[in-house]
């Protein structure tokens, strides 16, 4: 690739001394960078093309890093991190030790907020507008790039609600594609499409409404217009909202027809845009798919079942009960709160309601799971997707905690099931009616059985499973990090020392029968996908000095710091549950 | 009390059979019946007072119980509940066994959602509405009755967005007062008074923008008028939104002047409305007081500190600071989401944020605790106020998951006070500065130190105090539940044989002293006002297992189950964390 611009621009102040005139030709190195780059590599997209002359007008137009610029979620700050001091490592974008493949405090002076989850960006601008306020500065600059999807969150709009009574010196700029990872829906969505049309005369009155200074629609591919208004902007005092145009994907055909796929497409030609299919025929399902479809036989024998995603119908899979059952399942947005209190309001009316949250962003309605679902004893089924790490997408994303929050809230089963058949069979057990909330948990990405569409059958609640009886040693496993147990016994010698029971159920426990294991074995280990603290192992613990087993415990999960991007193995390794460590633990364990 | 009509109302149907120009007298005496009751009982009183003739109103045009009605937050429900069959056991409101001062469906038929936390009543009757639109039942009408405090928050907006873009047959009625538990705030407020006072020409745009059929506003004491549109509305399909005006406290003059003040006024006379004062001089403070207090005198002499608050000045005392640093103490409103993340920010340039949330609401921003504040270490001082159990609120309010939620998350230390000087030293140290954000829990309520204003002493983050030495069995507490344990070792013969060790600190623990205790005991007690799965014991039970020190364990705090309302006393005696229950088991232990 021929970089006659890129190559020399280091930081925005390299950027800030290129003509107007050199600025397009920059956009087409960049976004040629960042193709070329993520082809091969992998990674998100679509959201950095679509904001490349965006991120070239912020730099020029505002003083960064000490103008303070906070991008929401951060998928598509890649081009923000090449202009500023990252190209040379852009190379190492979400891997072990490389760097995060969203803004990050500790990585660079130039992102002012770690992002992830969506929807953050006005309230900390807002934070950092007041705090300058406060401080006396007043010329300093404050801008939050937000998405249209995000900005239907409601954090979004109760900072939108907050900072339009002060007088605190913020930018919002919404960067309107029409698209999350899957298209945007809901009433602000279809209000902005309006404004966009020219269908609405008066502008944007939400926006105006709530006391901003709205201007715009303007196109964001427009580097000189981009500028023009951002100089003017950077001169209007108090709180002002610059609604910008784009498209997602833009620059690569491909992408910019096929927004969802092209979102974090994997590998593909950077010339022609085109995804490089694996045969995958012969792998084993990701667990998403197993919901799915999973999903979707359960609601043609059962027309109450109903299927809620919030902003998440491709990641989870939802999207094939939409395509086979439009009526019954309901993209709601980046609205997880609303999507279990939602979920709560049609058990109340007899529904069987599938509720599917990735398990970073059920952290997003914790209020609610207790509140309105558990507190009322409403059956919800939550399946709880990404639990566990999942790898690149690194620590804002990891589906740790759900364990420790979950586990201390009253009427809620918890599940994890070991494998493909287990998740069908949980969500078969739970679609036939429960007498409580339950919250079935499961990873990323694929299970290990490709025979998975077996009958139906129902699971005991609470019940325990005997995979291998021993004489010494009892390990405990919940999930399908028990695989790595059951492959660790396989390799190791004297492995009939060792027993191992996996726990489809993590809350309720059978504590008579986890009694009477504890008390035939020397030592028990426990082993979960998730934060120690908190989790499925100090239940156990509970268990043994509540009852004076005298038994030491062994807990293996998640240590209690927060754990970065790289491959689910290279995580698992540092967090000592991979095979690996597990065969070197069972090893130094048998002698004790 | 002259009662003419009311006594003969014991439900809706009865309603349904009066003529219009009889409920004006209804509203009187259900207003009398109310101030009566609550001026000896206590309880809320200026939210219902405000909506008498809006409840009469929905009751007398909508075929409760079929037509599906939800009130957001619920403490405005009275009138609700007395002409809901629950005339004859009003009085019992709040008491242990007696009617919930909130909705809640396990009460009524009529009660269709349970609710306490604001914001939540769009979301459940969109899922009711969207349920009777799936089961072909068009006629159906759903109704959310929510004040323009709740409707700020960001769950409300979600909701809303979402109805927007359905047909269901969905009524939200805004019950506009201007004014939550404190004065409403934000820009939406300004939005709703302007439209009020007719500055707005085109009625409700931000409304009428996510395609809503807007009507109002309309004068929430007219109930001809109330009945007039409400019957209007019935036969509108889709979703619809009515802007009703009302006035909190309405029909008692007092409370009219001083809404704040009447929210909860206490014991007052039913016939002035005069609040009969107590002389609490000789008491030791509240809580909150002593908060309150503390912040103002730590930001007197750092320009750092900031005080945020999402909506509770008063109830968390925050006002202090709002009254003597105006400029750096923030009400966001119902927004806890932002709260956490505005801090999040502040704390970004260097500012000593103290965001003080009940602990039942921050369960509303627990994914910003951890993805903004803990992931990024940042020091924001969260100061969690009602704590444990909070008596006459009930399940939705007591402040009891916090410790199990909060101890998984990385890099956050979590302290509990045993007293008032405690509390502010703990305040005074957070100031000093941490190198990490810090969860400061503490209860609902009076202290037991009169002389609490003492020189500030800096505390060893993770120390824990020997608080009596004994011989045989081992008794930590964190917070002020451990005065219960000190009571009843001193009332206990043979209380020589018990150790008791006060915990400031939840995390960090000091393991290796406290593996020492242990082992120098043969049975340990741990106790918090905390439910027990997650908390503070379980981690205590963890260090014996995975030391192998083979004592026994028993934990003491709020047991898996959700508890309902009642004073504090009742409520620990339930958990058995009371004096006498306590003094019952260290009475049976010491002969174990």
């Amino acid at each position: 690739m021929q970089s006659e611009i890129l190559s020399y621009i280091n930081s925005p102040k390299d950027l800030r001394k290129l003509s107007i005139d050199q600025l397009p030709q920059l956009a087409t190195e960049l976004r040629e960078f960042i193709i070329d780059i993520i082809s091969k590599k992998e990674g998100h997209l679509g959201a950095s093309l679509g904001v490349i002359e965006l991120t070239i007008a912020l730099h020029y137009v505002f003083n960064t890093p000490e103008a303070l610029l906070v991008w929401d979620v951060g998928h598509q700050a890649y081009g923000h991190k090449i202009l500023t001091e990252r190209r040379a490592v852009f190379h190492t974008n979400r891997e072990l030790n490389g760097i995060s493949g969203f803004p990050k405090r500790s990585e660079s002076i130039y992102d002012t907020f770690g992002v992830g989850h969506s929807s953050t960006s006005i309230s900390a601008a807002l934070g950092m507008a007041l705090s300058s306020q406060l401080k006396g500065d007043d010329q300093k600059q404050h801008i939050a790039v937000i998405g249209d999807a995000s900005i239907a969150s409601g954090m979004a709009f109760e900072g939108l609600n907050h900072a339009g009574v002060t007088d605190a010196n913020l930018l919002v700029i919404l960067n309107d594609n029409a698209i999350g990872i899957d298209p945007s829906i809901g009433a602000l969505k279809n209000y902005l499409t309006a404004v966009k049309e020219g269908k609405n005369p008066k502008q944007n009155n939400i926006i105006k409404s709530l006391n901003f200074d709205y201007s715009g629609p303007i196109d964001g591919h427009d580097l000189p217009k981009l500028i023009l208004e951002l100089e003017r902007l950077k001169k209007v005092k108090g709180p002002k909202f610059l609604h910008v145009i784009t498209t997602k994907g833009k620059g690569l055909q491909l992408a910019e027809k096929d927004q969802v796929k092209y979102h974090a497409p994997g590998k593909f030609d950077a010339k022609t845009g085109e995804i490089h299919l694996k045969d995958e025929s012969h792998l084993p399902p990701k667990f998403q798919d197993v919901f799915g479809h999973t999903l979707v036989e359960l609601a043609t024998t059962n027309e109450k079942i109903i299927g809620i995603t919030p902003a998440m119908p491709s990641g989870s899979s939802m999207k094939y009960m939409m395509d086979a059952f439009p009526k019954r399942a309901f993209d709601v947005g980046i609205a997880e709160q609303h999507a279990v209190t939602l979920a709560a309001g049609m058990a109340t009316q007899g529904m069987v309601v599938f509720c599917t949250i990735y398990s970073t962003f059920i952290q997003r309605a914790y209020d609610q799971v207790i509140h309105d679902v558990a507190l009322q004893n409403l059956p919800v089924i939550f399946c709880v997707d990404r639990a566990g790490l999942v790898g690149e997408d690194g620590a804002t994303h990891h589906g740790v905690f759900d364990i420790a929050f979950l586990n201390c809230i009253p009427n809620l089963i918890i599940a994890s099931p070991k494998d493909e058949i287990e998740l069908r069979n949980m969500m078969f057990t739970a679609s036939q009616g429960l007498d409580h909330p339950i919250a079935i948990r499961y990873p990323r990405g694929r299970g290990e059985i490709i025979a998975w569409q077996k009958p139906f059958e129902k699971i005991e609640i609470g019940q325990l499973k005997e995979i291998q009886k021993g004489s010494k040693i009892a390990i405990f496993s919940t999930g399908t990090i028990g695989n790595n147990v059951t492959k660790a016994l396989a390799t190791i010698e004297n492995s009939n020392l060792f027993s191992h029971y996996h726990f489809p159920f993590i809350k309720p426990l059978n504590e008579i029968e986890i009694k009477s294991i504890i008390s035939l074995h020397q030592q028990i280990i426990t082993i979960e996908d998730g934060a120690i603290k908190g989790g499925f192992g100090e239940q156990i613990n509970s268990i043994i000095t509540k009852n004076n087993l005298k038994k030491p415990c062994i807990n293996l999960g998640i240590p209690d710091f927060f754990i970065e991007q790289g491959t689910v193995l290279e995580l698992q390794q540092i967090c000592k549950i991979d095979v690996q460590s597990l065969i070197q633990l069972f090893n130094i364990i048998q002698h004790d």
